[in-house]
């Protein structure tokens, strides 16, 4: 046992020990934007908490009610900030928009929270954003040098600069002038005091839709937050698009001509609610039907299939189904576990506690079990499931997992580790089952993570997905990657 | 539609529109208790995070260090108070206890927040319970006008005041003194400066076990408080027992001699979490039972079966297993609603806006499905879940509820609206039919629960488990129930 | 120098180094009471308010609405809560009794913060302590035995279980009945459902005074209560006598006959505000007559008067004035030093920091002065105050107190060292300006400040002040002192 | 009564009834600088709690530790945030600068809270600033032009722009180049990765002063933040000059040239403290000689001379010195008032509640009082004091000011209201003390003060000192005075 983890160093302690979500991707951002309607703020907030599987972090919104901007940005949940309708209430106007955001730690400061806020030359504009640029920084650097002064170290800041140092009188020009200099994810929503405005990248990898609530127009990242408030699902914003609503209506600008979209495909996999729709698929369906594929490519003979909470449940209900096998409930979740918990002491925490997941031992007791899973990352959580699964009796325990291996690290907006931690980049299939301590291991393959998603297989010319996850066929240049020097704009970061 | 609604009066409005988990039984208490363990408030603040379902406003331990006693109470959950290690280094000694608390609004202060302490005249003493006591008022009453200065609304202080009073010279036998006074359900944790104490009323209905780890003898609510710290079952404490730990081993002592148990049925329909083992059972498979066993009584011809998450889950796993439709989430959960949420304004409200559930279009649009919950109290959430799946385009709703019509308010520990309030002590099968607006409603029936109790049936004689809910067959007097006067007590409360 | 500083031991270091006010005696309680004025709860917000410098730790209200108490406790000041208009709108009814606290450290915890309150049999008392009992903890031991249950560590519940224990019929005659239990010395408020009491000991220790807003009757410490709401001056509550307020007016009892009154001389020293009037004398007229006989005891030669601040400002004006010297204000206290403060680093703390007061070089450097404060407690201010201005460059420093040495601990609410941390318990008066490191040093003595007093010497048969703390000659029994076993009430303490 | 009232309209109402702070002019900011000493950051917390009476509302500090720039900022007092050490901890390096700030209502929010940082292409540059540009406005809109992005509404942002923008190579050049831009009253002390810079304007309106520790230089507004950590006073900055300390030690820059002073008289008559010395004047004895100047221009025959707490106490001991009639404190003050307090209702507010202050009744019953204050601005608290001496039974109420009527608003960094509110701008003597209700008024005149300060008289041709708010002469153009158009720059205030 201690053989196998010491190929990956210190899997076996730590506080990941706590949280089999430890190992999880986390998506940076959720925005919601809306046009029109007397409650702006307050139907803002509830999409916003319809988004928060995208950030838990911090949330912020800005309203505009025709005279002047109004912000509340907090640390937290939704909730936390905007159940306060003295707060919602400070938000006047008939438009708003917000966000939702994740950030890795250290980094989530109030001054990054957004939407950020310039008040420009011809008057205000906010603007939140979901992705990640890959030349952000190296924009950043020239606007330094050019004399600007940055007071965030997040990206959505760069087109708040470029926006303002444009030369084109109209607004609207500034703002395409700003998009045409950015490179990799992005999804925003802006509000200026006559706009709302959403815009996609070139290729679409981070999702952005169009909605309607009795007559409103409405940009939100998913479909769910549509539904949370009863509005209508017009379309999805199309890749590199511009949307603009205005008293005068919805004007749709595609600054960067046509070309075939490129969605990322992890939504599908675990970022987006199993209850939204993404470019006309229902994801509950499309993580079923990995998990059938799954099921097909890799079966195996057990008692009882089991999900581990709560990513894995849709893919192991389309496994179970598919297969024939019941689907059982064979870990539990606490669902009572905060953002802080007890830190045992040394000897406590070598007694193995879970706080987050126990197994049901009735379930797995003296069974073969095909424990589902949507990915491994760094794998350490894997080891501990395994384990917990066969102290709780389990005779066999194999692992499926419902998307294929990740080798390469993400720069659009999902954090993933360096490279050298993601499991898959290091291992192959054999040594991987033994660092995990399973009886088999299976990914899906590429090519059934296709077809799970309607499409025939993957068109290695023109991929119709973003996946270098598991192909490392990036989708945009990696500016920033080259960039030398000392990176003093973190120090930013701790300018309170 | 209005007019079905019009039977129960203001089903239609109200805060639980935001809520599905708003028309739930609560569950006062769970406690834990270890003796001779180096790390006792640790391992307590775990058994408690394990027993967290069973009371989430407040949470507190006693330890004892061989010379002093040692507090830490406080509103919130476990992890609010004992993620901080300065916390626990505080509860120093060997041994503690500790509780988790559900309460009704208004009535959760401090000062009720348990284990409740006394310096008695032999040394301190600490207790912890679990339970509700039919006399509880009518003995305070009694204290009072003795001279006794009760500090709290908790039932558990009448036990301290009992106590003190005794004139026993023996602590243990001025215990069983107290515990003779007492009528109604009661699974107590106690400390004194020698002694780890367990109680349960004699007919047993509230839970307690008798665990060990490395020695140590364990008291908890529920199996699963012994599953997170990897300590071994070793038997459920009897009905009418008092388990009693100390230096010199484990004493059993039985006041009440012997008699039948009378466990609460409730603890397998909804309060125990499905990991734990009740009396032998597994509560995950009894759940299941029920689901099975309603399947059998009350078919239905449908295309999905939908759980009412997450408590109607097992018992859709076994209705779904048992008729051999498929198991579907057409219900999705929202994990991040806190403990306040936002107050939309009138016009939101009037949206219909949902903020802890979302329906899954993609399983419900067009199907017919078998909607599986628990069981009913008010009806009202019952009404709004109904109406959601009717929205998201379900063609026919089916309602099935895995326990039988609850008719009748609990005085045991349960907290249950008035009679008049339970949906099913006004309304008939046809008139909740038409009240909650689905196709087909059935309950499972008395004996159904009892065949998936593993009984045969309930023997009315000498009922099996504690049912009044279902029969209105009280185990014990209510002798609170015909008390009158000014109900001063209450006014404690407010001295905060 | 640091063989004078040996005398005393740590005197050089420590915390205190960075606050004057480190080595001030501390009185317990402040107290109010209002009988029928609708703002009853407002205005004994307001009445605590002026009473601050009675107690800064906690504070706290009981209001009666003719059906219900209604309480808010909190540690803090009186702003810190009642500041809150909803905190003070939920205290309904037209009669509210109030109390400030001071208390040694770790004591202060809520459950002890006044008024405390019972339902007893006959209804709810609320009770409010100024003073200390002398047997406080000799009877609490008799009722535990007894079977009580205490709740508090406070003297203040002994009243309460004393009056809930009596067998007596009547409210008043319980409460008669507990003041005959009682040793030491108290001013209490109480408030029932039907009246208003207050009470003081037999020898009238601490203070208590009637006032009258509009009809209303008013009982609070001091006159400077009444002044800040503009009530009335009616007459001081005699020693011995109770006080009660109800619908029929107000009654006077004297329970225990006619005797000559004794109140504590460090009302008029240290304790009462300098605007208040206690017993007939200005505070501040008094305080200046102490310093005016202190220059004509013990003149000096010298170019300036300098107050400590800000307590021997009155004694210092009067020295001055007949001394016919200048009065400067050679220390400037900082306004800005909240209840926390910088700890510096250890190296930073060798620079002699002083965040509360800093010498005012103009008025000291190159001059002789003559340095006033009211007492010395363990001398170690006195050590820095003096090393201060000779930092600032003073020529000479002579230190005058305007009042006798402390050489007894006081045990009626007033927090003094134990006896051999006073520095003129243990050192005689060259010894003291050998430690202190002045040029001069004098107290006024004890017929002095009975000169002050407007008497002609101190009576030594019958004393017209209880003065132990520079006499000994304690005006009561001191049961607790000789009492032993251990000290187990303190354990209530922590349960918080 | 109500005809007086009546000329000034509102002074009968409103909050500041509870206040005599209230009418108090504001200085905006206090700054400190340390270079070289291991302890910078908590030296620099203690120079700001030293300087705290120049701001209460917000702290900052910003560190550098030779890689890497670190903040702590905050709303509050300097002891709320800096009392932690954690905090100071945080702060690493041994070079550090910090900022109190004043803030009029509304604009105190944290972005604004200084020091402001800004990572510049060759470094990061912190500056602190205390002032007010006179064309802060005006630079502000052309940098937006520009395509700047303000993130405060402050105008230290502006300098961080200037020095960005500026095309020369070298820091100190791009700093001088901004100062060039820069109209008004400003003492900066800034931090860049190799310097500590301080810079005082080209008439030294604010003051700056040059001190040492151990061999590390400091800047500091005021002396007193020298004494209380044991510092050497060097000299004051002179008017205009640029300091920049370093490892090569300390330079003096003069970009303007050198042309005379004329420092702000306000900070002699209220803002500094009273044992600072500014420009070799110490501030208590300037203070007591413009009370003698008083007494000598316009003597009064009274009873006792009282001073309104705190900052009419110097004048008045110079005045009772002068004219020979006793000092006495005929108003006490409450040090418990915190930052809120109690809100009485609308009939607890008609008693006239003094919340701060009270008046001392034997000092002032019968008498013929002199009331000394240092300044009148709007003249409502002075009503209020002057009705309190007489409800306390004043037989004649004198009032005396020492310091000149303030006819003219500040620019410079005093919060002083428009001119139509200052009372002195829009009554003569006679209407002003019929205003007030007082017996007679009068002001020191302006030679009087000039007198006080060791200067002959007023020199017309070239004042010595900055005294607009008496004359009307203001020592700079007034940019921003003649701007129109929306003023959105404040919207940003709202962008939390």
């Amino acid at each position: 046992m201690n053989e196998r983890r010491g190929l990956a160093g210190s899997a076996s302690y730590g506080d990941d020990l706590l949280d089999l979500d430890g190992d999880r991707l986390r998506e940076e951002c959720g925005v919601f934007g809306i046009f029109g309607h007397p409650d702006a703020a307050a139907i803002t907030a509830l999409g916003l908490h319809a988004l928060q599987h995208r950030g838990q972090e911090a949330a912020g919104i800005v309203s505009f009610d025709g005279a002047r901007f109004h912000t509340e940005r907090a640390l937290g949940l939704v909730g936390d900030t905007f159940s306060d309708a003295d707060t919602v209430a400070r938000l006047q106007g008939n438009r708003a928009i917000g966000h939702v955001r994740y950030s890795t730690t250290g980094e989530t400061i109030l001054r990054n929270v957004q939407p950020l806020f310039a008040e420009l030359d011809g008057g205000g504009f906010a603007v939140a954003h979901n992705g990640n640029l890959t030349n952000g920084l190296t924009l950043r650097r020239q606007l330094v040098r050019d004399g600007a002064i940055c007071q965030s170290t997040s990206d959505t800041e760069v087109i708040l600069h470029l926006v303002a140092r444009s030369r084109r009188p109209r607004f609207m020009d500034r703002f395409i002038d700003a998009l045409h200099a950015l490179e990799g994810a992005y999804s925003f929503v802006g509000l200026t005091n006559k706009k709302l405005i959403g815009a996609r990248d070139p290729l679409g990898i981070r999702p952005l839709v169009l909605g309607d609530l009795d007559g409103c127009p409405i940009l939100a990242s998913e479909t769910c937050a549509l539904d949370i408030i009863g509005a209508r699902f017009v379309r999805d914003v199309e890749n590199g698009e511009i949307i603009v609503a205005s008293e005068d209506g919805i004007e749709s600008i595609k600054p960067f001509g046509v070309q075939p979209a490129r969605p990322c495909i992890f939504e599908y996999i675990y970022f987006s609610r199993p209850d939204s729709i993404v470019h006309g698929r229902h994801v509950y369906d499309v993580r079923k039907r990995m998990g059938a594929e799954l099921a097909m490519e890799s079966p195996v003979d057990a008692d009882v299939v089991v999900p581990v909470p709560d990513s894995g449940v849709p893919a192991a209900l389309g496994f179970a189904q598919q297969i024939g096998i019941p689907y059982e409930l064979g870990i539990i979740r606490n669902h009572y576990v905060g953002r802080t918990f007890i830190q045992p002491t040394q000897s406590v925490r070598a007694l193995g506690v879970r706080l987050k997941h126990s197994a049901n031992r009735s379930v797995v007791a003296g069974k073969r079990i095909v424990l589902i899973d949507d990915s491994i990352v760094r794998g350490t959580t894997s080891v501990k499931i395994v384990q917990m699964m066969r102290e709780a009796g389990a005779k066999e325990v194999h692992f499926r997992i419902s998307s294929p291996p990740i080798t390469h690290p993400d720069y659009y907006g999902i954090d993933t580790p360096e490279r050298e931690k993601l499991l898959a980049a290091t291992h192959n299939l054999d040594q991987m089952r033994d660092y995990i301590g399973c009886d088999s291991l299976a990914f899906l393959s590429v090519d059934g993570i296709y077809r799970a998603m309607g499409e025939g297989a993957r068109d290695p010319a023109r991929p119709q997905f973003t996946d270098h996850c598991f192909t490392g066929d990036y989708p945009t240049p990696l500016a920033d990657l080259d960039l030398q020097g000392p990176k003093q704009l973190s120090l930013l970061a701790e300018v309170g």
